[in-house]
């Protein structure tokens, strides 16, 4: 069995449980980040801690474990549960008080995290994958990665029930964001991808994205794009945390650009793994 | 100590606890109920049962329980806890399962209910309460009551902030919902509230109040109104399960008509609870 860590305790998963008035049940009022694993180490862990802290303040919720501790933690979870490739899940809810909308006084917030394995340097998806396009229904603060997840919950069953990998959403047809992913296409040699604003989460793995193909001499554009523009690019693919870059060979069906993994995207994931070989080297 | 009920079990507070995989906690994967309690008894827990059936519908989740259970639960709940006036809150997420955004194959809802005290029908606010303009942040499917409640929690915060009972919110200064409530205004004898949509939950209340003024013979509209009609209103009041009727006295700070309760609001409350004590009557 497991072993995850709730509230400062290192726990059997049967024993990992939370009071049915904690609020991220009752409320989805926590926020949450996933990190990789490669090679038995964490990958980009600081960044993400970053990103956890700005979520936490921009909800209210007090940093009561810090990055030093969620360090220790994490690289505990993944040598406890002897995790190679693979992620470490970790999450703050607001705490368990009496259901009232306003924050509760003198809650301690709630901390878990978990790990669990998964095949990141040889995703069998990155040959490539399918995207069902969806209307973006989520709401306006997407900057904050939130559990108040049940629009992506339902944009990815919807793209599962179309033998879709992810969900291409977007508003009025301009694309925001994949379901649990970022969006990008290319044009003319050059990567695009929407900027920063509310409208998207901030990916660790966008911005490492950015940095990988300037390296590498790739124009970079910050634009956003349409869903036609999409369909009609020489190449599409998402980023995510624990997919890295995963080709898009289809939108609804129709091949985009050869419908096979294009050359600026195969260079971009490489570019990628070798970053994160490198990073998580013994 | 309270006993809660859980995955059909009878049990005490302490003991009512889900695992971290639930998905309501990981997801905001989720929807709830929430019935006053009058005299002893439920007030319109059937119509509260008939949309909580509908939320389900509408996330895919499955109907395990059944509103004939859920009404034997919701009736024990208030009488092994005693309660006389007060409130049962009830819950269904899409059950426990590794994490992933698409529905698990094979999992069972987590249902849990629990109930407690709360004054209704000689409510202290019913002298009026002041509420805080804020803009709506909210997903575009407000007429499912899920559990993702973050932007609703956070609006309700701010109206704290600001002194405030409730959260007046809007889009582009069209008043669109409470923080966990209908809106309405009173104009030229009138009352006002906006149709029903995707933009609004469909209050039970706010139906019952409807039904309530034709009864009395006050011109109803269902038209949408703005931030600036509400400042400009002759009265304004809020509706929601537990809250019954409450006037609205003043907005940001600026009294609402003369400042006080006025009367067609009050009409209106004293009509809601007749209706209501003649139904919990024994």
């Amino acid at each position: 069995m497991r072993t995850c860590w709730i509230n400062g305790a290192y726990v059997p998963e049967a024993e990992a449980a939370v009071p049915i008035f904690d609020r991220g049940l009752l409320f989805g009022d926590g926020v949450y980040e996933v990190a990789a694993v490669m090679q038995g180490r964490l990958l980009d862990a600081d960044l993400h801690l970053v990103r956890l802290a700005r979520s936490l303040r921009e909800v209210g919720i007090a940093d009561t474990v810090g990055a030093a501790q969620w360090l220790e933690v994490m690289q505990a979870l993944v040598s406890r549960n002897g995790i190679v490739e693979g992620l470490v899940y970790l999450q703050v809810t607001r705490g368990v008080a009496e259901r009232d909308f306003v924050f509760p006084q003198g809650a301690t917030p709630t901390v878990f995290a978990y790990a669990r394995p998964k095949r990141v340097s040889d995703d069998p998806n990155a040959a490539g994958v399918a995207v069902h396009v969806t209307p973006d229904l989520r709401w306006a603060r997407r900057d904050i990665k939130s559990v108040s997840l049940l629009a992506q919950v339902l944009a990815k069953e919807a793209a599962k029930a179309h033998g879709c990998f992810e969900a291409m959403m977007h508003e009025d047809g301009v694309v925001t964001e994949g379901g649990s992913s970022n969006l990008w296409i290319v044009t003319d040699g050059a990567v695009q991808t929407r900027p920063l604003s509310s409208k998207l989460l901030a990916g660790i793995t966008r911005d490492v994205v950015l940095q990988v193909a300037a390296e590498a001499g790739i124009p970079v554009r910050e634009r956003a794009f349409t869903v036609e523009q999409a369909r009609g690019a020489a190449e599409c693919f998402l980023t995510s945390a624990t997919n890295f870059v995963l080709p898009i060979v289809s939108i609804d069906g129709h091949p985009v650009g050869s419908g096979v993994a294009g050359p600026v995207t195969e260079r971009l994931r490489a570019g990628y793994l070798a970053r994160a070989r490198a990073l998580t080297a013994g």
